[in-house]
């Protein structure tokens, strides 16, 4: 885009905006042109919109139809696949300032938020209420609703609980065409219609821009009773968690901690972790009472059935906290040691131990870091490949084993995205996942909905 | 369509298909021209095809794209809002043969069927394995899983587990264009592209004809315990049901039925139920134990102090299983009585003793007999207009109440249809609920997937 051309998008985009609303700022603008995925392509937006409501968002979109030029909205920017990353003269459009609790309603346990609120945030307001938001991705502290919605997010409850989609009720969307519309419903049940609601879910903004959010709300489950286990191999745990899925068991979480992951969290934190294990497998159940303690019991058996060199109940509330905050460090103390790609493919529960196993050969292979954590319990793996500041020939092998591992989680039957996304990262992925057929009627979908092409292109599909 | 039309149409149906595969006669395709919607209009199929296999659906919907003839999927035929109603000169493709459960494991607690697989079966298949599918209509003793998809059909134990969307993971497809696709996935979790598998679902065969379906399953629960509560009119039961929600418990049912529907069952299977309530609550919990003990008692609370005549936790077993069972009978028992127009508006569950009120005022305003079964725990209200055979004034005063009570749901923040789909009855109601722009991504998402507009055309969107 020319300069003139910029100038005259950006004095546009002010005549219809509260003052400030238009940041031209270069430092600034650059710092909201991507997301956390550092390896992903970004380029230079026209102009930053931080939208403080709906009708700034209209407005937006509107001046983009005019102009056809690209409207990339954005959340917090916590995403790790690319999806809000800036193309070239685009116009990128924060709801960050969209960050009100509108409603908690205990009776028809819903809330109802704008984009921006941050989803601890929500969390928090809702628990005031005997009340509790499910969907916890690791980001939780930091990442928005919008930004939850948009990906589909996941987290750590999904094992029992199901991830943002199954909580998504109704939506206020403004459309690839400028209008504002609500999807979807307030009761408890309704099919009026196709689940439109469910197509904008993960949707990453192509599909429209959403603007407020109806969650479901479930009442607040009983204090959770942890079970830890520590494994000589990622391949003993990952048959451990095998055997969870065989005893029946469907706990509140499952997470798989790894070496390098608790080394890093240590060299961090000094939380004297990785010491103890090669791997730990953390489990909770959040049945009250005996009945929960029942369950950890039974998940301690599973542990030790397959080979776990300690493995207990705690019956320490602190201890049991610390261990969950060390999982939740783990992405941030692996930052530190330079660059991370993140990888989130889900493999079927009985692959989980030969995934993990491939996994281990491709760091090998590929000669580089790669360390686990993991929605075990899902078979939602997440391998991160870190490679130190800088060098660009172990970037090159990263990529390799990056894409080594998306090929055998599709061997597996598995998908190149259990939670993150697609964004720019996955969509070579995504081809390789999906029929040409399929993708096709991606591509008929998104045509119908944004049939000038300005809401996200480039992103999910091609 | 002429007469010579539908007999080279027919011919060529049967050169791609079995011997016998293709059904002419016309009472048996008269048979399977409509579903249990007794109002709703039907049309005169040109034919019929039992479909055995995927490749017969294929062969079905390529013959009907060359002749620019609608195709209509059903399954069982047992849909409440006309969906599966043909259209003059239309093919019907019936799924019933295609009834295998091709696969059912634990690990992955998952299940592959046909589509033609009854509920009910599907529940016993899995059952032997220690595992569950939750959604229950109604009809699940004869209604079909893939029938279940197309119109998302739910239940008792949607209160606490969901609908069929919640419960499906993959769906093998024939589109508008012929083509075989498999959407979604096997993995517990996945974002890879949009969610074509849950905009599928509830779509009526309007967007393909389902040939494969992938559930969920969950453990089987534990032994309910009961609960059940006798009140003197239908908005005292009203009251209870949001006391229930007050209260922040979460039941695994929560049934209504009144005076009519227990008069028609007693009628009929003579179980002595009418003389004791007006209209009876049933409520179940599935925790384990003295858990599920305690929550059925806050339940008792719960209907004592919304002024129940009487209310216990039943520690009878058989007598819990005969009330379920008259909850069942109760649509049958009235339809012996004569033709039934069955509503199924749903609204937030504050509103469920105004919108029982309506509905009472309703019967007396427009002289109509009007039963109340409810899932009331989801406010998914089933008021059923009963008149007399051939009584065609009493016909035109039900269609009038049936008009009146979709109003009143959308006046107090409902959706015209809960659980049995738009179909053709509620095509007005649809129109209602929904603005014209939503509407309009209604058609275009339908055009995108359909082009040839010839899968279940006017049927949910016209």
């Amino acid at each position: 885009m020319a300069v003139d051309q910029a100038v005259e998008l950006a004095a546009e985009l002010a005549a219809g905006l509260p003052a400030g609303a238009v940041v031209t700022d270069p430092d600034v603008v650059a710092g909201l042109s991507h997301d956390q995925a550092a390896w992903a392509p970004h380029g230079r937006p026209a102009a930053v919109v931080r939208a403080t409501c709906t009708e700034d968002v209209v407005h937006v979109v509107r001046t983009c139809l005019r102009h056809r030029v690209p409207v990339v909205a954005r959340g917090a920017g916590t995403g790790l696949s690319g999806g809000a990353n800036a193309l070239d003269g685009c116009v990128v459009v924060s709801l960050e300032r969209m960050d009100r609790v509108l409603e908690v309603n205990a009776l028809e346990r819903l809330a109802v938020v704008q984009p921006g609120v941050v989803n601890d945030h929500l969390r928090a307001a809702v628990a005031e209420r005997g009340l509790w938001y499910p969907p916890d991705p690791a980001s939780a502290p930091w990442s928005t609703i919008g930004g939850n919605v948009a990906t589909n997010a996941g987290g750590l409850c999904c094992v029992k609980y199901g991830v943002t989609r199954d909580y998504v009720l109704q939506l206020e969307v403004v459309t690839g065409r400028g209008d504002v519309v609500r999807l979807g419903r307030r009761t408890a049940k309704g099919v009026a219609g196709y689940d439109l609601v469910g197509l904008l879910v993960g949707s990453e903004g192509t599909l429209g821009i959403v603007t407020e959010v109806t969650v479901r709300l479930r009442p607040l489950p009983a204090p959770a009773v942890t079970v830890a286990g520590f494994f000589s191999s990622v391949v003993a745990a990952g048959a451990a968690v095998r055997a969870v899925g065989e005893a029946g068991l469907v706990p509140s979480a499952l997470e798989l901690v790894d070496r390098h992951c608790l080394r890093a969290v240590d060299e961090w934190k000094n939380m004297g972790l990785s010491t103890e294990a090669e791997v730990v497998l953390l489990g909770r159940f959040d049945e009250p009472g005996a009945l929960g303690e029942g369950l950890a019991e039974q998940m301690v058996a599973c542990f030790r059935g397959a080979g776990a060199t300690w493995a207990e109940r705690s019956t320490d509330e602190a201890e049991a906290e610390a261990l969950f905050a060390a999982r939740r460090l783990a992405y941030p103390a692996l930052e530190r040691l330079g660059p991370v790609l993140t990888e989130d493919v889900c493999v079927p529960r009985e692959q989980v131990p030969e995934m993990l196993a491939r996994i281990e050969r491709t760091a090998v292979r590929r000669d580089v870091v790669i360390a686990n954590i993991a929605h075990a319990g899902d078979g939602n793996l997440h391998p991160l490949l870190v490679t130190p500041p800088g060098d660009e020939a172990a970037r090159a092998r990263a990529e390799a084993a990056f894409d080594d591992i998306i090929a055998d989680a599709l061997a597996l039957g598995g998908t190149v995205t259990g939670e993150h996304g697609v964004g720019l990262l996955k969509r070579g992925g995504l081809a390789a996942e999906l029929s040409p057929e399929v993708l096709e009627m991606h591509r008929a979908v998104k045509a119908a909905l944004d049939p000038a092409h300005i809401l996200n292109p480039g992103k999910v599909v091609e």
